[in-house]
């Protein structure tokens, strides 16, 4: 409220707040204006934040969160690569616990000629991060310019790199203020601050895998539904071809947690092995960024097998100043569970997993922290398989045993051992695919 | 968010709102720590500012209130009357057009021997203020120190004075707060803004005017309704006997709105004069104000009759510095609108009639801009009074005619004359009474 400018302006922040407390729908213009008074500093934070809660507590119309998208993006610089002769097509995740599939992905479907333009984020909390999972590799840089980036997507096809701070500032605006004031979970904030970095990368289209469970954003089903049905009318809504998979996130996916050692297992993957949740979960979504692409028969599995993906993961590390066949961070010291009697894995709770192997160094509290690229989970088993007794369930890890009894402590009671196997849920729950446009 | 100081908080701010937000309940120690850490500035204005809003939108409970209310007491200093061996009590109006009651109540309730410490505000917006009022009385001064004010209720038994900033400050940082982020409008807040200031006052008693109508603040009977029974709840349950009357704000109180012209008809009204309503309004209150002090006989009428109340109000002038004779300031210029054609006045449009005369100068934009005591406007006749042709409705007055337009385009269609007398709606629609305290 203070050192506000005292220019004229067209609208009233207050008559916006109003609006959309009193349940009503906020003017596409008056809309506009708000994001962007914001961002120039005229709207107050304390404005914004009730508007915020407005939103949260009395939700938005389809083509209100579009509005509002739309002018995130337009505060900050918009990509564009249609120069580069093919199709672009982008993934992202909503984070779970040993969320890896980037990492294979990326490279699977650049090796189908589609560019991959994979920007990405660190980890905070108890998921991690794909640029710091990839920072165990000695040499390799996430840091690219807008040319480098350009060039790679050309010349390899796929990248993984940091945003860059140009996209979006009304975003990260917003988004440190939600963190603040109980407003982070608003499906319609949630789904306008993905997809407003999102379509500013200039992607042709998206494959979104939004997850729900224990070790999701959304422990919900329900709530991830929504978001994900938000999230594909947007797109659509904004030109972007865009579908979603609602994936089961109960359980840490594949047997690595940390960083180092997820590379370890994406690199098996691409090699034509790796666990059977991770490369169904690789060929699904490749499959769907293939159709968006225009090849809806391409054979996914094929080229994991016969070393076209494997390739492509080496020129793009490479691309980045990687060695793709550099010795990983081990860690020095490890301690395993093991089972107490026989049975069947009941389950393993990736929450607890996810906050464990955070505790262990893995991730990071502060945005400013470093990450331990040693530190880290291997499991053993997965909840169905059976067990006796002294069996190695999982084997935490560092540069030192500091931070075990912290890591332990979160684990115990996070897993289960039991006389039955629990029922099977399937990894990919459901398929959000997009309507036509909303009629502007 | 920024510049807070690190030292450990018993509670997070993000809990509290989060809780709000999710339509529970706060609990007792974590509202009074909010309220508290609001006023010591670690909690962030985009904080309160969301929270303010998702009370707006879910409400909040009884005890609630009571404990805010409480809290925002406990930020300022609290005054004690105890020692004047007679009982105080309070009246506050939350604002009309015309609304002068205070000026005769006040003396009259004194004149039975009750303390009547009436801390009040000046105006902002189309309703006046109190304060204003009375400095249009050559020599009256609004301040006074806390030892001047206990001397004056202790020897004349009325006092109206400025209120000191030390009460309740975390109210004029919330109030302040609000005014920019939509969430006036919440009644849980509006009464706890109120009742904080008259609890800490240290009242023993208080009634309430709550006006709802055109002119009112709730321009909705069900609001003020509830508004009043709120505020009525917390006096109870804060330990102050409060009951409030629930009055008519569609047409201005008497025939005056102003500052010079509002005192004058004041003192008509305390001659035994006056007009039939701000008589009417002025006894109901003080019949309340003397019933809650222990004098549920007295005969109120006969005080404004015999002199008794027009003794209190010139002692009341005298001892802060005023002149009770002195001839009161009067407008250079005026002019008059007449009747168009025989007929009933229908109605006087009681907000219309309060910007016009805040436009004419006797109401002020900013905080700190001063009002013009001769201006406002006279009413010669009201609702349902026939006129013929030709016949002076009301005149409108200042120390020139420079702003003579804007009032006068202001009051087009304020007012109607036609074949009928309206029906008349009772001034005072309805007592409320408090229950019981509620359990703690």
């Amino acid at each position: 409220m203070t050192d506000m400018p005292t220019a004229p302006e067209p609208f009233d922040a207050v008559d916006v707040i109003r609006a959309k407390r009193d349940g009503g729908r906020v003017p596409e213009d008056a809309l506009r204006w708000m994001v962007d008074a914001f961002t120039r500093g005229y709207v107050a934070d304390a404005q914004m934040s009730a508007f915020a809660m407005a939103v949260l507590l009395n939700g938005m119309e389809r083509d209100e969160i579009r509005v509002m998208t739309d002018a995130m993006i337009a505060s900050g610089e918009r990509m564009r690569f249609a120069g580069l002769g093919k199709p672009t097509v982008d993934k992202h995740s909503t984070g779970g616990v040993g969320d890896k599939i980037t990492l294979p992905l990326a490279p699977l479907v650049a090796a189908f000629g589609v560019a991959v333009p994979q920007l990405s984020g660190r980890g905070l909390g108890h998921t991690g991060g794909t640029l710091d999972k990839l920072e165990s590799i000695p040499g390799w840089r996430a840091a690219l310019s807008n040319d480098e980036l350009t060039a790679q997507l050309r010349d390899v096809g796929a990248v993984i790199c940091a945003a860059g701070s140009g996209l979006a500032p009304a975003d990260k605006r917003l988004y440190a203020l939600r963190d603040v004031t109980g407003t982070v979970e608003a499906i319609p904030l949630i789904a306008s601050s993905i997809m407003s970095k999102k379509i500013a990368e200039g992607t042709d289209a998206l494959v979104l895998d939004v997850k729900f469970g224990s070790g999701a954003f959304m422990k919900d089903f329900e709530r991830a539904s929504e978001l994900a049905r938000t999230m594909v009318e947007l797109g659509t809504d904004s030109g972007v071809r865009t579908i979603a998979l609602l994936t089961d996130m109960d359980t840490p996916l594949g047997l690595t947690i940390g960083n180092a050692n997820e590379v370890r297992e994406s690199v098996e993957v691409l090699a034509g092995g790796g666990p059977a949740d991770v490369v169904e979960l690789t060929v699904a979504l490749a499959r769907e960024m293939l159709a968006l692409a225009g090849q809806p028969d391409a054979d996914v599995a094929e080229a994991l097998r016969d070393g076209r993906a494997m390739d492509a993961w080496r020129r793009m590390i490479t691309a980045q100043g990687g060695d793709p066949d550099a010795r990983l961070p081990e860690p020095a010291e490890t301690h395993t569970v093991t089972a107490p009697s026989d049975g069947f894995v009941t389950r393993m709770a990736a929450f607890e997993f996810g906050v464990a192997a955070w505790r262990l160094g893995a991730g990071r509290a502060r945005a400013d922290d470093a990450v331990l690229h040693e530190a880290g989970i291997d499991l053993h088993v997965k909840p169905g398989d059976r067990v006796v007794a002294g069996q190695p369930l999982f084997t935490i890890g560092g540069p030192d045993d500091s931070r075990f009894g912290r890591a332990l402590d979160t684990l115990e009671g996070a897993w289960g051992i039991g006389d039955a196997a629990p029922e099977r849920s399937a990894l990919v729950r459901e398929y959000v695919r997009g309507d036509e446009p909303l009629a502007r």
